[in-house]
């Protein structure tokens, strides 16, 4: 099962053939006011410089979120989408819950990209993914609804099967959605972790769909929490996780990533990996 | 299924309801030719430091292997049974492969000890098995024979399943079995990591004993090892693993099994990493 996601001139393909993909996560005003503050004052010159960033970090794609309270979303959004298409041609995951927003940066993206995202909740089935069928892209599908957040995994899994269906009623194609079977926090729940894993498992098992998470939540009031993550991401790599949004430029992260791609035959005689630390070895040695 | 190791004073138990048990891997002569002369000349300081070095990064239980060219094994094995025993209630696993040092240095241990190890050759299984039962030891069972070392994760699981019934015929039961299931490079194969990761999920389905590996082989060859040694573990503790021989000074290491304990429940609202946190930072200001 193939995702292909592109730039005007770029394709990135999400599949469990191919190495990890990381979508980096910190274009996002939420929890960074400063970034919140400049970009509602029509500042994107920190957006810029943190997409040239995570892009020379090694994330393939970057997600591009411009939810701040006192800005105009849509207008913001634009802006930001707009910003990174000239500094990089990785494709981009539109972070948006504000369909009006959603809509505008669709008609404003040059590609085919990811948008991030939609839950099982018929109203925001019926109004996002006739929009993913206009614009041709791809969606990440939360596996929760209404209800909440199940701690339970055959009910996450039956969450994406039906976001899965919705989508086919739609037109569109499981290769398509990716799904995100949900990370919480083993701070507040020990079991957090093994429920994701499991959720994961039944279906890669049934669906076959990639599979995404915002792995950072898995840590989240923890200290040390790359550690932590990173372990996740490696676990969940092996129950059919194809991608996730995160931090690239976290060496941390990165190294579980692609140590995780040679492993698990991604990345064959690790040519990659070697590739990676030949450059780290000079970028050491020239300081 | 617990495996009960045991000092003169202190009880590790191995099992998939307990934290991770990390054996240090550093007193081996192999590979360490500073360390070989000196035992062989006598001199056990080495030795002494490995172990405090060891315990107090973490290590719950420690390898100690004493094969030399020059030395005398049976002799230079008891001494550092005895040294180590002096410095630390860790218990111990006794790494040989010479009957006569084995013998000899079951004889002088105090305890219930782990031994590494036997292979699913009838001529090992018969000369070490009776050794086991008599010391009541536990071992490690190697899932290869005379044939040598399979990639097919099904033939490796019919090697486990044969020490362990051997064993039983000896009156050893399966909680005195820990099987590691062979984990060699990817550098040489591609599909090594895989082919122990499934050999490890049929003996954990089918026979449920404990496992450990010898998890650097994984890495062996490559630039960067600790990352993906660390991956590996992480990935093996999914699938079952629940010791391992290894470098427990290796920071990487360390915060993956730990991370990887909380993750999978082992570490209850992560109790363990918070300690270890915090020990870390009043380390860090210290400086």
């Amino acid at each position: 099962m193939e995702t292909i996601l592109q730039s005007k001139t770029k394709t990135i393909v999400i599949s469990p053939e191919h190495p990890f993909v990381m979508i980096g996560e910190r274009i996002n005003p939420t929890g960074r006011k400063k970034l919140g503050a400049e970009m509602a004052a029509g500042d994107f010159s920190r957006v810029r410089r943190d997409a040239e960033t995570q892009v020379a970090a090694g994330a393939q794609m970057l997600d591009v979120n411009a939810g701040f309270p006192m800005g105009d979303e849509p207008t913001m959004l634009v802006t930001a989408i707009k910003t990174v298409q000239q500094v990089t041609d990785a494709p981009l995951s539109i972070d948006s819950s504000v369909v009006e927003a959603l809509e505008a940066a669709l008609a404003a993206y040059e590609g085919k990209p990811l948008v991030n995202s939609v839950t099982g909740e018929d109203e925001r089935l019926e109004k996002i993914l006739p929009l993913i069928k206009k614009y041709n892209a791809a969606v990440i599908g939360m596996a929760n609804d209404e209800t909440g957040i199940s701690m339970d995994p055959e009910i996450r899994a039956a969450i994406a099967e039906k976001i899965v269906r919705r989508a086919q009623d739609h037109g569109i194609p499981p290769a398509d959605i990716i799904i995100d079977p949900l990370a919480l926090t083993v701070a507040a729940d020990p079991t957090a972790a093994r429920v994701t894993l499991q959720t994961m498992r039944i279906i890669h098992e049934h669906l076959g769909v990639n599979m995404s998470c915002g792995a950072g939540n898995i840590s989240f009031g923890l200290p040390e929490r790359p550690p932590i993550t990173a372990a996740f991401l490696t676990m969940a790599m092996t129950h059919g996780l194809t991608c996730a949004i995160t931090d690239a430029t976290n060496e941390m992260i990165r190294y579980a990533v692609r140590a995780s791609d040679v492993l698990l035959g991604h990345d064959e005689y690790a040519v990659n990996w070697i590739s990676e630390f030949r450059q780290k070895k000079a970028e050491g040695s020239k300081q």
